[in-house]
């Protein structure tokens, strides 16, 4: 009877947002407001899913659900996205193809189909997720959401044993949750649910390895949605047009934000003892990214109030994602007194943004073996900070 | 009984500030707020001095007045600074030595010392200076004064014959309103007073020789004083530190600072034609080089200020000079009608600026030879707009 509760951080964008889409170097950070799961096997052969955050209660029985080939276990990769399996799925759950709530369901059974083995679908299973991440606002919350699931189905079909090593298990966290990624997304960069899988920070550059940042310590910041819709794809677009006329002037800024990522590595690695330095080194890091990106014209008022408002108390900013919008980091030094911070939380309150605290860099997937059947009502009721206090496991 | 008004206008840095420091390109223009000068000869020996922008107003002997040897006339270059006849000139006229005040009388006496003839001198002559522009704001007050200065001293003595080309004469103006500027500054670039003396735009490289800018098209602006009095050194040597500690992230920010003069000089060489394509372009520019000066570290809340406010309305703003304060410019573009440039000044004027409409581009050194005697009472309260009414040779 096998019961587990699994746990994944959301992510930022730290630095090279844009730049990213020409080569450059760009970092990012896992983030401490995080989606939880909880599986547990049944008797009765349905599969019984709670995912609140899409409005998505659906009771399947098990023995209905389109499945195909199961997965053969470690060491093999997950096989090549199955398109058929995936036309299947969406005619099974009959939500459109474009929601949501759609993709996440069809994202859970696609894992479903090949993870889970014969006895644990004849059993059948509850499966709820629930998230502390907006959905929609660039802080890598359908990565979560799949690393969670990912962990779930793995766990709940044995696929994560101890004869693995941490390392091979978070691998094989990363490739299922790249899966449901894919589902979701269709062609995934691949960053959200690394970081969503490792915690910490990792530095990446399209179309090459992801490395974790060496030496990166946790960071506390301000997150502020400024609940402006981001048009992410207009915003490419216009860094686009803003390269091709002027060529020779944007280059040299991609260069500069390129350098700006290998900066806070170098960082990371040489200044980890005096932590003050760091951050203050950190924080001029911030300020520059902030300014070349409003330079490429991707910043917008509410980012800059943002801005305003946090440099008259001291605290750097940046936006983080496409901009245009959607959210902004403040640096939250550790010699920030309590007042401050607060301060700045009502200031931010007053302009209609939505503020939440937040580490950056914390832990990656975890999970914890239940010994009892748990209530998914209790489970979708009870506080984080509740669930945190929980014995987690990490792949590390 | 010769008798002249004088003209030239201030400067503004277009593009290209704090990375001139490094040895990049930087785009200046002349500003259509001028200093204006009235020279005219006495008859009783007199030298009477008004400058009622720095208050002065005084009336020497002219035979009391140190002077040492003449300058021997076009082609001879002027000689190398006197710092001899600088002391003397300094204890004449005995207003300390920092004072703006103070500099300006001895800047007009030194050129009197070489540029008067003794039959000048012997009979006298009246000097009044005024301005339109602000002093100390980066708008090159000073270089506007010198030039007005070094015309009026050179027409009144004849050195400005006919028989010179307006190129020679041109450059006799620049070099003796240079030697001014040294009075003044110490050690200045020589950027302000050819501005001022050819009008238009230049492009520049510290050290080397000054370019007009070749199809420079006359621009509008709103330049916003912010009132923020500027700390140009303590702006720099923070840029300076931020390069120190990221060399390799600011340098390709400076050399992206670089290119925006090239892509402006380019914009005018091959794009004169369609007006509303070039102002576009150069809004671009605009948006790009103030992006890059935040990111330096050299913006100002109140810059930032102009800035939202003229995007709220289209419009694009950029520091201008050191930043940290000081001014702003707004691009006008030519199919801005008349109410929005209304509400864009009185949304300025609120936030307690000091906002100006001017012409960058305009003409620079010009000269009126005038027929009668006038009153320098006259001449100081006559609106600037009634003096531009003149018919004034330039020396193009």
């Amino acid at each position: 009877m096998p019961s587990y509760f699994t746990s994944a951080p959301g992510k930022v964008i730290l630095f090279g947002e844009h730049a990213v889409v020409y080569g450059k170097l760009a970092t990012a950070g896992s983030l401490g407001l995080r989606s939880y799961a909880l599986v547990q096997s049944r008797t009765d052969g349905a599969l019984e899913v709670n995912l609140p955050d899409v409005q998505l209660v659906r009771s399947w029985k098990s023995a209905d659900i389109p499945r195909q080939a199961r997965w053969e276990g470690y060491p093999y990769p997950p096989p090549a996205m199955n398109v058929e399996l995936l036309d299947q799925l969406t005619k099974f759950v009959d939500l459109g193809t474009q929601t949501n709530r759609s993709v996440a369901a069809i994202a859970l059974l696609y894992l479903h189909s090949y993870l889970t083995s014969d006895d644990i679908a004849n059993q059948g299973y509850d499966l709820s997720v629930r998230s502390d991440l907006p959905v929609g606002a660039g802080l890598g919350s359908s990565a979560s959401y799949s690393v969670c699931l990912a962990t779930a189905l793995l766990k709940l079909n044995g696929h994560l044993s101890e004869s693995l090593s941490a390392a091979d298990q978070r691998d094989l966290v990363n490739q299922w949750a790249f899966q449901a990624e894919k589902v979701i997304h269709g062609n995934p960069s691949g960053i959200d649910n690394t970081v969503s899988t490792l915690g910490g920070a990792v530095i990446f550059k399209k179309g090459e390895k992801i490395e974790p940042l060496p030496g990166f310590q946790s960071l506390k910041f301000i997150l502020t949605n400024t609940r402006v819709p981001r048009e992410t794809q207009v915003l490419v677009a216009n860094v686009r047009k803003l390269r091709e006329k002027f060529p020779s002037v944007v280059n040299p800024m991609l260069d500069s934000i390129n350098e700006i990522s290998i900066s806070c590595k170098q960082l990371f690695a040489q200044n980890g003892e005096d932590r003050a330095h760091l951050l203050s080194r950190f924080g001029d890091l911030v300020d520059v990214n902030h300014g070349m990106l409003a330079a490429l014209g991707v910043s917008h008022p509410t980012l800059e109030k943002v801005r305003e408002i946090s440099s008259k108390l001291g605290l750097k900013s940046k936006l983080t994602g496409a901009g245009g919008g959607g959210c902004a980091l403040t640096l939250v030094r550790d010699d920030m007194d309590e007042k401050t911070v607060e301060e700045l939380k009502t200031k931010l309150g007053e302009q209609g943004f939505e503020v939440l605290e937040a580490q950056v860099g914390g832990p990656g997937a975890g999970f914890v073996t239940l010994d009892s059947v748990t209530s998914i009502a209790e489970f979708l009721s009870r506080g984080t900070a509740d669930l945190e206090t929980q014995t987690w496991t990490y792949f590390v």
